[in-house]
C-alpha cells in the first residue's frame, strides 16, 4: 500500500507518497481500500505545523486527512459493526460514539500526529472508525461528511435548539458554511449567507438561501441580518472566521441566541477574538464552542440526508498524488464547498 | 416623600436628596413604603455615568437602585396581584414574567434613565415591578434579591443544567457570587471560591464552599481547580471578572462545560476579554451572557430559598440618606455579600 | 351586535344567535369586527354538555368558538399591542403569554364558561386575546390558527426535540393532524399520515406525507411504521385518538421516542384509555399531554408559516348563522382540515 | 466456581448452585470475584417466570442478579479499563456507555435469559459489563447501584429537569424509592414519601423526608399533596406501583410536572393502568417510562454520592447460598431499602 506521509520540517514539500507492505487487520481491526479523502482547513493548519500544537519537531511523520470514503477489504477477530464489501465512511473522532463531548471521547482524531488518517490507499483502522453511509451519494461525496457536514450538523441540531422560520447566519462559503445552508434549508430555517464574493452567494442562493450579504460591499453586515430579521436579529450564527468576524455576529444576534463557534479558518496561533463581556450580557448570547461530533449524530445526519437527497457540494476532485497542490488550493480559499481528492 | 435623585455632572456629590408630593397609584400602579435597599455594582456605574452608555449629560435625574423591599401602601384600579400591607420585593425587570429574554422584556430595568428605582421612601410603581416575599426574611435580606440573587440562579438552574456532584466555581465574594455559592450548596455541587482574601474564604468554607482558592498566592487557579476535579474540569463557572479572569476559566472548565458571564464588575467601557476560538472550539466550552431574571424564576427562588432556610449575606448596613458613600464602598470592593440601605 | 349563545338544555337545538348593544372597549379592552371563525372537536363537546365538566344545568349562556379572525375596532384604555383596522387572530389562552404552562395562564380559555368567545360580530375581548397576524393569509385561513395550530407547534417544536430526518406519525386527517404534517414538512421530518380514507391519504401526499397508512385495511398500524423506520419506530407521534390508539402509539414510537396526546376526539367522559407501564418502561416512552399554547409560541409559529407560505387546510366554509349544523358536521368527522364560519 | 441457575419448571425451588470449571477471561472479558449482590423486584419476575416475557419453557437456566459488587480478578487481551484487584460494581445494561437509550444498548441485560447475571463465586463478564466504584462504601452497598440507584438517578436527574426546591413524591419504600429520596435531598427539592406503615415513614424522615402520606390512612394521597406544595402539585413523582397508583399520581402532579414509571413492582402481565387522555391534556402532565440508565449516569451518580458520602440502605444481608428465599422475602414486600446477599 502507499500512503501520504507528512515530515519534519513541515510544510507541503514534505508531503510525500511512501511505499508500505499491505496492512492485515488484528483484533478490532479493519482494512479499507479508500477511494477519495476530502479536506478540511485543519489540513492545511496540521501540514504547515505537524499538528495543532507548536512544537512537534521531533514528531514522527503524519498521515493526512480524517475525512474519507473507501470499501472495507478485510476485518479482524471482533468486528461486528461492518464487513468487507461495505462502503463506509471514516469518523473523525473514533472513540466517540454517542453522548456529550469528553477528552476520552476527543482523543484519536484521524489524521494528526498518532492517528494515522485517510490518506492511504489501504488503511487499517479500528472498527470503530469507520460508519456505513447511505448508497445514493457518490464515494467522492460521502468523503466530504466526517468533518465538515458533522460539525455544521452537531452545531445546529445538537448544540443549539430552533424552530423552523428561525433564522439562521451562514459565514462564508467553505465547507461547514455550505452543509450549514443545506441542513438549515432542510430544516425549514431562514438562511442568511455572507460572501465577499456575488457570484458565490449566487450560487448560494441556488442551494436555499433567503438573505445573500456581500460584506466587502456591507462590512457591518450585522444591518441586513437585522434587517431580514425585522429588527430581531438571528437566532443562530455560525461563527467560522474566528477574531475578524465575532464582534458583528454579536451584533447580529438576537437576545438569547446562539453563536456556534467552528473557526475553520483559525489557527491556534493566531491572535484571539475580543469578547465584550458587557455586550454578551446586554444580549444574553451564548458562544458555544464546536469540535465535530459522534457516530450517532453522524447516523442521524445520514438519515436526514437520505430523506432530503442533500448532495454535498463538491468545488473540485483531484488524483490524491496531487495532496500537496490541494492543500495550497485549500489555503487559498477559493473554493464554494469541498475540495476532494480521488484514489 | 423622598428621592435620591443623581444629576448631571455625574458622580456620587450630585447624588441628592428632593422632596416631592407623595405619589397616588394610577391605573395598574402601586405605591410602596420602601424599607431597605440593596446596592449592584451597575449602581456604581450608573452614578458615575448616568448610565450604561455614553453622552447622557443631558438626561433628566436619575432615581437609582434596582433592588428594594418595602410594604405596599396603595394600589390603582385594576390591580391584582398586591394588596395593601403586602411586603414586596422589587423586580428589576418588572416587564419580563416568563419565558427567555427579549428586548421588550428588558426594557425598563429599574434603577435606571427613565424607570425610577427603588431610592424612594414612598415609591410609585408599576404593579409588575412588585413580587410578594417569604416571611421567614427580615427586610434587609428582601432587598439583596432582585439582582444579584435571581443573576446567580438563573445562570445556574435555567441557563446551565446540572446534575449534584458537578463541580462549580465562583469568583470572588461579592452578591452574586456569595449567593452562586449558597444555592449551589443547597442544590448539591461541589462548590470552589475563589478571593484574594483567606478571611473572605473561610467565611466562604461557613458558608459551604468544599474547595478555596486564593488567586494572588495562586494567580493559575485552573491548577487547583483540575486537581479538585480529577482533572476534569469544573462543570460551572460564575464568571464575574470579565476581561482578567475569562482565560483562566477556559482553562478550568471541563470539556462541554458552561461559563456564565455575569460580569458584575465589568464597565461598558472596560477593555474586552479576549477570547480564543481555538481554545473554545478544544474544549465545547459554552460561555452565556446572563443578566437577571423573570418573575417566575424568582418565584422559583423564593421557594428554594424558603425550603432551605436561605439568609442573604449582608455585610453592612447604612441609612439610606448615605448612599453616596455606600456607593463609594461598593466600588472599594471591600465587602462579603451585599451593602444594604435602609429607611 | 349579535352573538350566538348557547343555553341549557345544551345541544345545537339552543345554540341561538341573540341581540345586543355594541360594547365599548374599558381599560385594556378591545372590540373586534369579526370576520371568521374556525371549529374545533371542543366545540362539540361544550355544545352537548355547556362545558367540559358535568353538572352545567344552571351555567348562564355560552358564546362559543376559541378561534376567530376580525379587525379591531376600538381599543380602550392603556392598550398598546393593537391599534383600529388592525387585523388579528384570537388566542386560545388570552393569558398563557410565555413560559411553560401554569393553572392561571390556562384560566380563561375563549368560548367556554365565563369567558366569551369568538362567535359574535362584534367580540368585545381583553386587549391579551388578540395577535396581528400575517397579510398573505385569508381571513378564513387565520382563523383557523388559534387552536389547532397552535397544539402542532407546541407538540412538536417546544415539548418535542427532533430533528430533520426524524420521522412524525400523523394520526387521521382533523385539524391538528393536518397542521402537524404541514409544519412537520417544512421541519424536514419524515411524516407517516393514518386515515381510514384513500381519498384523504392521497390528499394528505399532496401536502407532503412521506408515507401513508390506511387503518381500516392495517389496524396494526404500528407494522408500516416499524418498516418506514428501518425497524426503528417513529421519533414522534400525534395522538389524537385516546383510548383505541395508544396501544397501537406504543407500539411505532421508537425507544426514547415521544407520544403527545391531543386527544381532540376525546371526551371526559369518554372510556379512558390503558396504558400499561411495562410496555412504557420497555420503550422509555415519554407521553405528554398537550394543551394549546402561548402568545410566544404563536408569534413563533407565525413566523414559520410566513417563511414557508404555509396555506391552513379549510375543509367548507359556511355562514355563522349555521353554526350549529357546522357543529354537528364537525362531530360527523368527515372533514378534511378546517370547518370555518364567516361573518 | 459456583453459579446460581434457575432451570425450568421455574420458580424458587428450581434455583440452585451448580459447579462449574473457573472461567479464563477471553478478548475484551474480564473474570471478577463476587463479593456480594443485591435484588430487584426484576429478579421475582425472572424467578417467576425464566424471564419478562411468557413462553420460555425451553430456555436453558439463568443466572440470576442483574446487581454485584466484586473484585477483578483476572482480564484478557485488550482490557483497558480495569485491572486484577480493582473493586467493580456491574452494570445493568453493559451495552449503554452513554447518549439515550437504543434498542442494541438495551440489549444483553445482566441476569436475564442469554446474559448470565452476577449470581457466581467468580463471574466472566465483558469488560463493559464493569465499573470502579467509591472506596467509601462497603461490598454490600456498592451491591445495590447498578439496577435501583441508577434508575433513580437517571429519572431524576436525566430525564427530568427540576430546581432546588421543587417537590419529588417517593412512593413507597423500596429500592428506587429510598435512592431517590436520598438524591432528592442531595438535589435539594423538597420530598414526600408515602407508605403504608408509620414505621417505615418514620425511617424514611431519618433520611430526609420533608413530608410523610401513610396511604392506608390518606388513599386520597394526592390532597397531602397539593396542601405541601400550597395547591401547585408535586414537579416530579417516582411511579413504581404502576396501575393502581398512576391515578393519584395524576392528580398530584403539577401542570407540566414529570412522572416517571419505573414499574419496579409491575409484572408485564399485571393488568395495565389507565390513563386518562383529558386528565393529562388538562395538566400538560409528562408521563416517562424509564429502565435503569448508562455508564455515563452511573459515573455521574458515584461523583454524587461520593461528594454527600451518601450510604445505601442496605435492608438485610444474607448468605447467598439462601438466594430462594431472599427471592421470596423480595416478594413479600416487608424490605426497607435492599436485601443483599453476601458471598
Amino acid at each position: 500500500m502507499r500512503a501520504l506521509e507528512l515530515s519534519y520540517p513541515w510544510g507541503t514539500s514534505n508531503l510525500r507518497i511512501s511505499d508500505h507492505p499491505d496492512p492485515k487487520p488484528g483484533m478490532g481491526q479493519v482494512t479499507v481500500r479508500m477511494r477519495a479523502v476530502s479536506l478540511n482547513f485543519r489540513d492545511t493548519i496540521i501540514t504547515a505545523k505537524g499538528g495543532y500544537a507548536k512544537g512537534n519537531e521531533s514528531s514522527p511523520p503524519v498521515v493526512p486527512f480524517s475525512d474519507g470514503c473507501g470499501v472495507v477489504e478485510a476485518v479482524g477477530e471482533g468486528v461486528t459493526r461492518v464487513a468487507p464489501g461495505d462502503r463506509v465512511s471514516t469518523l473523525f473522532f473514533p472513540n466517540w460514539v454517542s453522548g456529550p463531548p469528553a477528552p476520552e471521547k476527543a482523543a484519536g482524531a484521524l489524521g494528526s500526529p498518532g492517528a494515522p488518517g485517510a490518506g492511504r490507499d489501504l488503511a487499517l483502522f479500528p472498527e470503530s472508525a469507520g460508519c456505513r453511509v447511505p448508497d445514493y451519494l457518490s464515494d467522492e461525496e460521502v468523503s466530504t461528511l466526517p468533518c465538515a457536514a458533522l460539525t455544521a450538523w452537531r452545531a445546529m441540531f445538537v448544540d443549539a435548539r430552533l424552530e423552523p422560520g428561525d433564522t439562521v447566519v451562514l459565514q462564508g462559503t467553505g465547507g461547514v458554511s455550505i452543509f450549514g445552508l443545506q441542513f438549515a434549508h432542510a430544516a425549514g430555517y431562514r438562511t442568511i449567507v455572507t460572501s465577499s464574493s456575488n457570484e458565490k452567494l449566487e450560487r448560494a442562493r441556488a442551494l436555499g438561501a433567503t438573505h445573500l450579504v456581500n460584506y466587502r460591499s456591507e462590512p457591518n453586515w450585522h444591518r441586513p441580518v437585522r434587517e431580514a430579521t425585522g429588527g430581531r436579529g438571528a437566532d443562530f450564527i455560525m461563527e467560522v472566521g474566528g477574531a475578524g468576524t465575532l464582534i458583528e455576529s454579536l451584533k447580529s444576534v438576537r437576545m438569547g441566541g446562539h453563536i456556534a463557534v467552528i473557526g475553520v479558518l483559525t489557527d491556534a496561533n493566531a491572535p484571539p477574538a475580543t469578547l465584550s463581556p458587557s455586550v454578551m450580557i446586554g444580549t444574553s448570547a451564548r458562544v458555544q464552542g464546536v469540535s465535530v461530533g459522534s457516530r450517532e449524530m453522524f447516523e442521524a445526519m445520514c438519515r436526514a440526508m437520505t430523506l432530503h437527497q442533500i448532495r454535498p457540494v463538491v468545488d473540485r476532485t483531484m488524483p490524491w498524488t496531487e495532496a500537496p497542490r490541494a492543500i495550497e488550493e485549500m489555503a487559498g480559499g477559493s473554493h464554494f464547498g469541498k475540495i476532494v481528492l480521488t484514489f
